[in-house]
């Protein structure tokens, strides 16, 4: 048939995986048996949404349609068996990396990142973490549990040396992870922020993956995710935090517990979808 | 790639166009030109609550797993431009007629039943349209434009035969359209919603199209519709009414005018979505 | 200035005091000196959504085009002090039958109807009062408070005798009050309102007063309101019996307690609209 | 020291276990580690709107004042471990069932049921359960586990034995699931309602567990679940058959699934407080 | 009669038009043929939340007690029909303005500024536009329409000057308006926000017209509106921008685009209420 | 028994009165008769939320596991008798200070803040107030009344003296009572929230009692409040002033005006949990 007829994609997104340097897919894991709960459905959301953006950027002065870039849909996820959902998401992450494309996933809840990292590890061998969280997420493990979205940071960690994990506007963990946070990795509190910008320019040579976690905004900006901590950044302040990201070597990025059902005005989607907009375009 | 990645899809729906003798198509206009108001993102939501459901019916004891049949996504729409989008989805309906297809429309608002009744007709010449709303949608113009939700059903009869349309759970029009309806059409208010048992036996050999606005269905059931009217039909009651479209010879079905915006409980769409369960499962 | 410019009144009203025989007027007292809670923005919200709505009834076969009536406004109460504002109802009231009209006001809280019922009696000398709500609102006194929206039909039966208050729809109350109006009102439960019909006719002859607490109506229908009680009629019933009262000499009319925050799909207020537009025809 | 203070509960309810016939607890399970999504917060809201209600009865003419009856609070939970979870479950419930109490048990997730029926069989041996639900719950495993939401009456059935398992107002379910329930149980489907009456008068000689899921009830009256079902019951339907409940005797009941968060009008809590209200008082 | 009755209008105003400097007027345009969709109802509800703020300004040190302005209402529009509107706002701006007066606007959608501007050009010949908003509104045609939302800032342009044309607080456009205004109009952007306290001396001595788009503030704090901008201004930075404002010979004023079906808190409604008392003071 | 059960409670708290510094107790005040609307259930809403954060604060490295403090539950009133109110919550604030405690009072509105301060000035002494609030709340009287949320602050400068009020982050008032704030108080505009820091040096050796009104904060990060007004602090802001407090002798403290039902999204509550944390660990 001729007729155009799309499926929801991000706004101005192509299905041609072959000349797409950035690849955006869904994984829209949350741990949950249930139907409604959460951040699985952060990545169909911020599609939608993403249409009442404008192609172009005022802050970048570039244009979407200019970008060849594909959006996969979501990856299809067992919902409720955590083992197995890590290892497909490894195994699918694996393959994007090292098809060479820069792979930008949403989420889903945070606890994703640590097959996205484990696997941009294997590629790039030297690879440095920005995380951008209102929770530390060091546990070791919650509740007993070695993979939990509260112990996401611990198993990255890990994974790529906690010296060369960087975590920015924590506002909440347990005591006894803060303190590990403080001895291991580099972690600045919601107001140290600033610092951010030094960092920024002594990792110009390095291979960087970004996790995001929304809620390092404040819930009056992002509402719609699943653990609010008030006393968190402005969106303008993490826009402009996005921004700077072009003087970094980006491989990898995640955007993480965008949960539309707290937000009926979509200003949480809008914002991710306005994050990842900024990333396509100054990711080279 | 051979990992499994899909886009947002109505529940155990299938790509392949060709083996399906029922094909679902989003036809997401509503005449604004701004971002958010309406029913625009009634497709969308309409499928992402369809997981919710059980791909089986106690109702029919029938199971979607054993049925073939497509969703193609939306259609691609010129919005603000009334009359290209009629034209479009037009074109687009013919075609589907043509293939021997039984479609199944998800709106939208309700004026896209205009050039999807009239390609219908074109192709099957004797045609009977039953259509479920809580408002007549018989005027001749509204405001002087012919094409509006507000008129589609005149339109509509203007183009099957008004003895030809059938309106049950009517509550509400203007005194001239309702007084035209008395005098054409074969109007039912809802409180004489009972006599459509008989005239569904009546229609049995008749090639029937049914359109069905959710507002049919009280606020209560189905709050997130643009124009809700009081005194509606209970859910329980709509679906006994859709059970018995088996007797019918259904060659085609729009379900509009969901708006999810207005309900975050979404049961207004998952309403929509259990009636296009129970419809595909009904259409042989 | 020959433009044409509207206030917020109610569909198809006009300023028109002198020859309308029905006054609609908003009594937005709600008991609480703070800005936002309740039944106070209950008339304009009822206003506003009215133009939701057609001017003609399917079911009367009668139009409001054809009615002068008038919208007043919403009367200007003195907030927090309940025996002066009591008192202004009272006094408007009493202009308003005095100059031989029928009112229908639009609460605010459920107290109102006490001056209003006092008023009507004091013109009609013999009057009834008919009472829809969930709630018996018969005891004596409320936390010492002799007037009270718990208290208010206690009140309105010592005015009128309790012999002429007929109760409808009623499913709570404490072990008092039930007790009391068992003995003293005509008290019928919600799953006693067939005796409604029956009363009707019994009361053909009289002059009666229709106060109606929107929560009579099951908070599924009727979300908007300050004390929601489960159980409740369904807005189908509710109209019914609404157009049976055409079969009345209706003097007065009273819908209260509509909240509008509670509800954002605004059915609440709709059906409120929907009553009142059904009730300006019914009245001669 | 001499001040009334009281912490959230149950209106009208006391702590004195010792003479109380009937017990109120909470169970606050629904598998999720996360902080906010989902019937956690169900027995918390259940008792906060509970004093919106009377202490009175209309429907059985009798008093929670007349009744000594405590609310024990929240059982403390391992959230997260689901196996310690339905130990510490268990454990509780033998204890209340072997003081010869009538617990009320308020959920938190339908999976709590399992070690609820566990205990009661125990106790009582011969143990009749009746089910209300939109949902059968009878998969053999859900995604592999054996304990599930979507499992627990094919767990609850094979400790009770399927012939003593009466499910009512089943409207979805897989193939298999249903297919098991129709050989194995006595499953009612929504249209089949009705036949509740005849079964009631059967087991009046028999020792009765009733497990209530609030979905059994349409969404327009319990918005507030997590897997909202259209084409269920309405409020008063389902009132109507709590009180028949009266002619059993109940040694236990749980109410589960109320999810605060999707219903801000709060009827589904305030549904669920009268029905736990109406039990409380019809339990001898 | 005597009796102190009021309709909905903005806090401490009166229906003396003729003494009144400032005037208030609804402009309930909002392009759509449907019932419930956007800023059709801003103006009623920021009358109605304008009671909630006091009459005193803290910031000014003024009372509106001692101001005489008034409310005229809702402009009567004939929705669906663009031309017609234009041409009807046009005229009552050019009766309004010719009257001597300082009218205040209240949208309804942005393209109402068209026509007022072009009444307030023709009257004061020499005319600046300051325009605060998240978008451009610099398209010369949006879908082949040239007067739409998106252009109505083109459209002024040509009417006034594109030199004297200010634009502040812009995060939002497609290349080519924002290519455009960069060339013609002057452009600032939100992080250029610091530029207009230098603009602001540079037209002292300017007849100024102010069209102010809500969504110039991030949606945290003004959620309530059609297309929601993440990365915008503070509440507090723009009543800062507002009273400097003092320093301008401000001849007139649309506040636009609160559509309060978005914001259940009203807060974004309370803004606009709050900047019009703001302007109302401060316009001599 | 020896089960774990609890009833909801703030994070970490115990029933240990006798061994706290710090006592926790709601005073769900909100003067209204009915049921739903306001501050009533403010305290256990900000328990009930208070589990989503960590008891240990980044910001001072402190652990509430660490602190033995009691939460006393909500204490008894009679709803709508504010004269008895008064007397209660005067009682219960005098035993508690005499017992040498350190109370956090979680209102309810802002009355309350009246008999606490009168018993914390009984006991002694010398006291000074800091006053945090949108509103200056200094009227003599409101609608005749006396006793008023908002005469509070005049009534508590009346008891410590006017010259020991300090008022910051006000934004709205009359215009008579800022008069008499500017004359008489220590008064702050929002805008002049930079003084505090000064102030704190000031009365580094003094007796202070904080009155924190929610509203300070700007409605983006509170919504859930009774008299939302624009133009706040940040919560981020406000945190910041919370932490200032260390170095000063608080020796009580109420944060009233959470309003829960006007906030889905529960960040009104979690900061005003977060406050309550916060000072909990800085009081020594």
């Amino acid at each position: 048939m001729s007729f155009n007829l799309y499926k929801n994609s991000f706004l101005c997104s192509s299905n041609d995986y072959e000349n797409s340097k950035v690849v955006l897919a869904g994984i829209p894991m949350d741990f949950t048996v249930s139907f409604k709960p959460g951040s699985r459905f952060g990545p169909s959301k911020i599609r939608e949404v993403s249409v009442g953006l404008e192609e172009y950027s005022v802050y970048q002065d570039k244009n979407l349609f200019n970008k060849v870039f594909c959006d996969m849909g979501d990856l299809e996820l067992p919902f409720g068996n955590v083992g197995k959902c890590i290892d497909i998401i490894y195994e699918f992450a694996k393959k994007v990396f090292n098809d060479g494309k820069t792979p930008i996933f949403l989420g889903g809840e945070h606890l994703i990142s640590f097959p996205l990292i484990k696997a941009a590890k294997e590629i790039y061998g030297d690879l440095v973490v920005l995380h951008f969280d209102a929770h530390a997420d060091m546990r070791d493990d919650y509740l007993g549990e070695k993979l939990s979205h509260a112990t996401v940071m611990r198993r990255a960690g890990e994974v790529v040396g906690f010296n060369n994990l960087y975590q920015f506007g924590i506002r909440s963990g347990s005591e006894d992870e803060i303190s590990f946070a403080r001895e291991n990795s580099n972690i600045f509190f919601v107001y140290e922020i600033e610092n951010l910008f030094e960092i920024v320019k002594k990792l110009k040579n390095k291979k960087v993956y970004l996790s995001i976690d929304i809620d390092v905004v404040d819930p009056a900006f992002a509402p719609g995710t699943g653990t609010p901590e008030p006393g968190g950044l402005t969106s303008s302040q993490f826009l402009e935090i996005i921004l700077k990201m072009k003087d970094l070597s980006v491989v990898g990025v995640d955007v993480v517990e965008v949960s539309p059902y707290y937000d009926i005005s979509d200003r949480t989607s809008l914002l991710a979808a306005k994050i990842v907009r900024e990333l396509i375009l100054l990711i080279e």
